[in-house]
């Protein structure tokens, strides 16, 4: 691809893009600026990566507009736009190809029940199963291993990743990307305690949905509902290793972030971002915009749209920060004490 | 089945059902008050709900004998026990049909080791594999891409979810249900430091060993011992993503929720309860019934049995409430000490 | 193997192995002290185990060299040197055999893909798919239903559990172990936002790479770069359930407990320490041999090597165990307080 063909396609997602350099120069790849190379394209989004302006191999920069270029330009090319990081995104999904699964239509060894549906276009791995009554959507890739029980609906153009095991009747949506080893719609953890300190198990009956254009990270867990549904809303991403127990409600566009666990019955609301190893506890809503800071505790509900939430227990970050801040001066604060106490005791009534 | 059928099986755990309505109406399925529509089966257990007595749809609604279900009986019948909520789970398990996994009997593709013993009526899903030695009980289900290493016993009625890994050696009770991606008697994380910063590994050469009635939840991962066995007792709930490592010993019917992780060496004792993402440092002990919050950090053995725990590290929940009580204080303490010592200097011998 | 023959073993790792007792006694199996019989080996590293001395049934017990074993030798033998522990470890891995995985050779099941690269005594399981232009070393054995991705490069004498997914393009070294569940290489967490409040992926376009000796547990998930690789460096340990994000660099044998979460694009050093569900920020940095206690939550880099860190946020050990000892006096402050502004209430000028 030459440069004025990126210039090109930048120019369906920006209003300006302008060229500074030789738009004949062909780019094979993106990469990072620090280690970018002849025929790359790379980016600088933040000022103190200005200084490789001068250093990068790149025979390609991406820059914002107010950048100058000018004695930069001996033997590399610049395109000045508003959002260099996100033009470079646009680079990268440009140069991306679709993720090859060792499969090409449907794979002799996949064993496929009775009453299975599925679009034109679907390719599906070694290997893998698909029970009775399954729809799988036009354009679909399901990768080898990945086990797909009965009725289980999958709309078009999704990614499931080998070993992904979706339970029966679990929905999913269109252009949704599931990564290897989650496991979609096992039983929510519910057990009714007994007299004599044991369990009975209570039949999990439910489903998950997951809406278009989510995506699961790996490993992942998402627990069917007791009855009804679990949710996971449109654009919804789940990074790795994350649980969302049984009854969730997770509101569309919300960001999950690696190892958090949401307990039964919580609802989020859209655009929320959780971060890493935050936990929360059961039966709680938090509202549009919420954030939580990485390793959280959020043990009730937030109903404020967009409040930042960090700490354990969790609350708002400005309580939070001034009640950490607090705490870096406790040794101080006991020291006054002492002085205090010292002083105090000078005073002839002061015993 | 009719509601007098319902009642009929719910007077086989309570001493007394109560039928006010239709006993001839009949059910076919359970459902959320607030959802439950014609032919549907719910309860109200908490006193919030009981606004819905009006409103749901539900025909037949289970109800603590106390309720005054007179003036809804329109349309609705109700039956009255000393406990909804319990009645509601043996209706759910009455509605509820063993999860099918796509396999009937033995597929033809599962890869079967040599003297291999399996009971009657044991499924295993396609292209399961079952290693050599394996006993495998009466009634088990073991689903499509289960690896079953040698030397593996599993008790009769048990339900093995698909991509489930059990390491050889492993031993499982009866009417255990292990659900998908979780993987049984991986290696203990064991390694020798050596004086030039590498490590040898130390050999894990001991097994898992699961209890009657154990469930294990969805990519959960339980270790091998070191030597002799790591056990789950009787009864034991583990969530999705949990980790016990080697040597652990968990004591019967406890509950441990997701994400938690039990270090090493650690002995726990009967019907503890376990809240997710708590870790737990090696080589300690927890008494019977001990209770432990989310998110706490113990560090310590607790030998007193019942003790409720909390925070990091954590200590008995009434210590530890207090201590987050004065933490909330802790902006006001500081005001104190300011005002005090502003006073202090107005005192002529305060300086 | 006779008593002898581990002495004449155990003389290969230490300069001096003294035996007390019959050297011509068969020993079997090891065992641990409490539970070993006649035939077996155990140790005693650890004072507080002395006690054994005298009741073990142990037929060789490995002491330290200073442990006077007169008046324990009847119906024992004793190996007395520097280390008893890391003697026994080498003892254990003498006794121990490589796990098999039900296979031997290239099981007729397996899906391999063109022009695939197996080098001599390669062994892989039942189901196991191994994608387009693979090379797996000399001696590596692959477990049943690992899936292998296209163009990925595993080195000699590797150890690949089942249910192991590597994506496409890893490269793994030599002597490298995989336990069952793990994902290598899928896609990092990395999404644009959008002005409407959705998200485009950001490609993930790099790979894995995992150095010679490296240990990953089970479950375990090792996200892809963006550009480049996220390296996990030679005799690097991982736990169960671990989440190494995109572009993270880890550092020769740097050890991470289980559940640990490391975020993108994080920098750590040689012989590191991880303590279980520790998480770090992203994009910072920790010199060579820090240590990170369980449950930490990093914030910022820490570029003193050595460096011991615990709390949240984490800071040097000595800091933070002072701030701890400070907070349990958290209470006597509060009342400290109280009786100083009582006091300062009766003197003349107090109000």
């Amino acid at each position: 691809m030459t440069i004025q063909e990126i210039q090109a396609y930048l120019a369906e997602f920006f209003d300006s893009v302008e060229l500074v350099g030789n738009g004949e120069v062909k780019i094979s790849a993106p990469a990072k600026i620090e280690s970018a190379g002849k025929g790359e394209v790379s980016f600088i989004a933040n000022e103190k990566y200005l200084r490789f302006l001068g250093e990068t191999k790149a025979s390609l920069v991406i820059v914002h507009r107010s950048v100058n270029v000018e004695g930069f330009v001996e033997g590399r090319s610049f395109l000045k736009v508003t959002d260099p990081y996100t033009a470079f995104v646009f680079v990268l999904k440009k140069f991306s190809r679709p993720r090859i699964m060792a499969a090409q239509g449907i794979a002799s060894t996949v064993a496929i029940g009775e009453g299975v549906v599925m679009g034109e276009g679907v390719a599906v791995g070694e290997y893998a199963v698909v029970g009775d009554r399954c729809r799988i959507g036009a354009g679909t890739q399901i990768g080898p291993h990945a086990v797909i029980m009965h009725d289980v609906v999958i709309g078009e153009e999704c990614t499931i990743f080998p070993h992904v095991v979706c339970y029966d009747g679990t929905i999913i949506g269109r252009r949704v990307v599931i990564h290897a080893g989650s496991v979609i719609g096992a039983d929510g953890f519910g057990f009714a305690p007994q007299a004599d300190g044991s369990y009975v198990k209570i039949p999990q009956m439910g489903i998950v949905e997951i809406g278009d254009d989510a995506e699961i990270g790996a490993n992942a867990t998402i627990d069917r509902a007791t009855m009804g549904s679990t949710i996971i809303g449109k654009g919804v991403k789940v990074d790795n290793l994350v649980q969302v127990a049984h009854n969730c409600r997770i509101g569309e566009h919300t960001v999950i972030a690696a190892q958090a666990g949401i307990s039964g019955s919580v609802t989020m609301g859209r655009q929320c971002m959780i971060g890493g190893q935050a936990g929360f506890a059961g039966h709680l809503e938090l509202a549009d915009r919420t954030s939580v800071a990485a390793q959280a505790g959020v043990s009730k509900s937030f109903l404020e749209p967009g409040t930042a939430l960090r700490g354990y227990p969790a609350q708002p970050m400005r309580d939070q920060l001034r009640h950490e801040a607090t705490l870096r001066h406790l040794g101080s604060m006991k020291e006054r004490i002492d002085e205090l106490e010292r002083r105090m005791k000078k005073l002839p009534e002061g015993e």
